[in-house]
């Protein structure tokens, strides 16, 4: 599969670059010197600075509603000039451009058709590579020759271990299941690590029964609308994760809880 | 009059989303999926979480800019999941997508050529629709598909009692007027809810005489620069609606006040 | 050179408006109803308010990466209706179009080719002018109508004396070099307004002995992750500046400084 066959190839662009400065600007204006044809949509600028697990959860719960073929710009780049690899990638038959250190975990994790190279010609970048800006002197444009066309073969050196993600991972026992809050949305919705599918399978019919600091919840919701304004419930966010969120309001502001917040859950 | 005249049709996109999440990119991402060549063009993502009455006064400022056959998909959705209806509509020469809550209605008021739909056919939402996020399942989608010339007919079932918005309308008396603040733009300017046409016809070639709280002010101004540094002022804004500035300043911050302010407008 | 020998022309948007309002997606609606096929690329809308020097920066800083031809709209306008001019502009092979404040004064200041002209052709702008908001009604149309080949000569009478920016230049000595800090980007680094190069030209091969406030360091880095978590550095910015980062923190939060911080440095 390659993405010449679009008339438009899509790059998506995601970063913690902010929507203040000339960052993420540069990167359009490289991209878009190489491919003029290039349709570029923005994921998120706004993630927390140096956030890898926020960054990946965004990737991973945007990138499926895209086509086939789209090419996902993404830099979370703590590491940037030092010895961390640059990598490009094809993987659910689209392709990822960034660094690698595992902010494309979620993605690759499982993924039938993965296959990665770092990325090491420099007669693809930049003529001039700055150590602070590798988004814009190398990802930017190797997602740009991608999007003309040119193969993963060409782009770099195929490796087989990706840097993955530390990512808290729940813990399923005989009588609970324990995850914890690693994200939360701009309605301050609280999302856990708890996927819902396997979750519901281990509940076997039983009624979810939750616990999280102080808040006790005996039920799962279907969707906002479900509870009084102010009142507090558990739901399957958009992303297939267990979250809690507060109708009318903001769940993290209201709890005075975030990211690390434990998740204790028992059949009700 | 339809959308397939234009070579790339123009979807913009709002909501009170923000832009840190997979949220919106998900939504571009399904209408891209659907039609590549759409030209997706956000107002705004920043809106207070769940205003019904920013989201209205930000749409009708910024539509008419915009050239006929535009879509506008805009999602401000606290009842989403409920039993609100989802709609599509024509009015004034462009289309609108998102739920049936008032968020459309200072475009629908007095709209000559109104029709609206509501959205009941599944085939066209994507085939799993999550009870929390109609604005990636249903909305996306429609869009997609009118931008694809598909007609309000195909799909949904005719309706002509779309929902009102509750907002305050302001109180012409003999003596005086009184309105109120609806809105804070970025600046701090307080934007009432006080159209300046049928202001300036009241006050019948007489001067403005403002009040609001502790501010008198004595006429109107044309502008920003119109003031020293630090001086408020009464002007039309780029909305056509009577709004408090300081000039240089934060006027909401500088008087403490901000949306539900009342103001008194009598003859100078 | 025209901008018509491009498929698609690119117009940057940059402001001060705020992404919560009307303001920046009237512009585009403008814009995309005169010319369809234009690509519109936002630089940043989130600056300071009214910070011309900000707004200065990010230009110079992002718009070299853009092609040749690329049009850039960019409006910080503490004095719109006002009698300050509004101009458009030719430089480094890009056009430019905004008001005539100093906005554009990194990019004229040596720029070859500068040719410049006042808008005064009421026909190229919108047909109602408000006098608080030229980006659309002036700033818009006229990028439009550039990005369609129309020639600078047609759009307004050329001038020579663009309103030059006042930015702190810094002071080079036998002994010291005093600078300043005048931007603070997204993620807390502090960026001077000391050129990179005439800096290292200056120490001549001997070590960077910086001070700033409290701070004090011995050489430059070459990038953020040569120092330990929460240890200060000095290094060459992507803008070309010097700046005071560190790393895997917040400069300007932890040394409590910002803009106007003076920079001292001696030959270690």
């Amino acid at each position: 599969m390659t993405v010449t066959t679009s008339p438009r190839p899509i790059i998506t662009l995601l970063s913690d670059f902010g929507n203040r400065d000339a960052y993420v600007g540069s990167m359009k204006g490289v991209i878009l010197g190489l491919n003029p044809e290039a349709v570029l949509v923005d994921l998120t600028h706004d993630l927390p600075p140096q956030n890898l697990v926020a960054g990946a959860l965004v990737l991973a719960g945007a990138a499926p509603f895209f086509p086939p073929g789209t090419i996902h710009l993404a830099v979370v780049d703590p590491g940037v000039g030092s010895s961390r690899r640059a990598l490009a990638a094809r993987c659910r038959g689209q392709f990822w451009v960034g660094p690698d250190n595992g902010l494309f975990h979620l993605v690759f994790k499982n993924g039938p058709d993965l296959r990665v190279v770092s990325l090491e010609k420099e007669e693809y970048f930049l003529p001039r590579v700055a150590p602070t800006f590798h988004g814009r002197d190398i990802f930017a444009p190797v997602a740009a020759r991608l999007s003309l066309g040119m193969n993963l073969k060409e782009l770099g050196r195929e490796i087989s271990d990706p840097v993955p993600l530390k990512i808290p991972e729940p813990v399923f026992a005989l009588e609970t299941v324990r995850g914890e809050i690693i994200y939360v949305d701009h309605f301050g919705n609280l999302v856990s690590n708890l996927s819902a599918a396997p979750l519901r399978e281990w509940l076997g019919g039983r009624k979810l029964a939750l616990r999280a600091g102080t808040l006790s919840l005996g039920e799962w919701s279907r969707t906002y609308a479900d509870a009084a304004p102010g009142e507090f419930l558990a739901l399957e966010g958009s992303h297939g994760y267990l979250e809690i969120a507060c109708t009318m309001d903001n769940a993290a502001r209201r709890l005075g809880a975030g990211v690390g917040l434990l998740v204790e859950i028992r059949r009700g």
